[in-house]
């Protein structure tokens, strides 16, 4: 089992999509209390981000300042012409890393999840992984002895 | 035992704050000898990051090229008016993921991971989560009987 | 066993580097199936991101856009004159997560992990962590029987 989840996303040419809830779909599914949880979008042209959940001229005003930020220009040598995008992939990043609490990702009131496209219309993909803690009482072993106690300090487990 | 614990800071208008201590507290406090740790912030206006310790000026000048790169414009959409701490929050990030080795943080000598306010003066919050390797010595369990198993669930077993 | 590897690299004056076969070996050699890695870099004047593999063009036009957004400028405080680059790497972040999905490492046909260097020529490290998921199945245990066993492969721990 292990607790990877992936979503399709249909985009438009620019825009940021609220995911929390997948996100939060994928928490509950994977029975994992405590934790950590992984965000990944495998594009080179879109980012993953965290802001405000609210008012979505946020969003708008967050994608305006990057497009300003890294703007297109001419001098750019990649040749199919997105560049750009590249870029404020590069700058904004492609994952998020939350902390699951209760079974619950540990966001803020005003926090949510958003895939972000840079180079669209575009079908993305974007996975979710959730990791829990150290497994606390792993399970009933009456006939562990001490030798295979002691190999398995050598040895990894996974 | 979730290895979690929540911060409290009390912030300018705008600024760098060292948590690097904390940070070490937490994962001291949480026993994990190794593993990973995430520091995250659960504001929209504020980030994490990780840069030089030794020279506070780094942090000015890092905080100035972000007022730079990311301006307060007239045409930010958003009426509260800080669109431009959005932006910094999200292009800097709200979090930092870092590795755990002997029971402290592997920093390179001259980071240190730092909370950034974009828009304060505010009370801020933000939470560090410790996770400790796969488990690998269980424990001694010969005798491991029911009251003993109850125990196990209260207290980390790294 | 920690799961973790230092990785050595020379680097020049400014440039991306493509780390994504070492990360790859740390994955294979660390054995776990499941999971995700941490890729670190220990310096405050270079960073870490995923952008893509396939034209070299990319990377140098993603090094362009952050010398574009984030210049050096006379009024830097920091006396040691690379402020511009503790800016670029704070601005990019200095590490990655990424998902482990049957011994390797979920990333997107164009993507590849890049240590991005922007202050140099020096000699770099990195760190890669490879964390596993909870453990699943510990260990070969003769006295579980067949039953038992498939049914631990199907189920959560959580």
């Amino acid at each position: 089992m292990a607790n990877l989840w992936e979503f399709t996303l249909r985009t438009g040419e620019q825009g940021c999509y609220n995911i929390t809830q997948s996100v939060k779909d994928a928490i509950k599914e994977s029975g994992v209390e405590s934790g950590i949880a992984v965000v990944f979008c495998p594009h080179t042209t879109a980012g993953i981000t965290i802001t405000e959940n609210h008012d979505p001229d946020v969003c708008e005003d967050v994608l305006l300042g990057f497009d300003r930020a890294f703007p297109d220009t001419p001098d750019f040598k990649h040749t199919q012409g997105n560049s750009f995008a590249h870029l404020r992939s590069s700058a904004m990043g492609c994952s998020v890393t939350i902390i699951v609490d209760e079974g619950w990702p540990l966001l803020g009131v005003w926090q949510a999840i958003y895939f972000c496209e840079f180079d669209g219309p575009r079908t993305r993909e974007y996975y979710v992984k959730v990791l829990g803690d150290q497994m606390q009482v792993p399970f009933d072993d009456d006939d562990l002895d001490e030798e295979e106690t002691a190999g398995l300090e050598e040895e990894p487990l996974a």
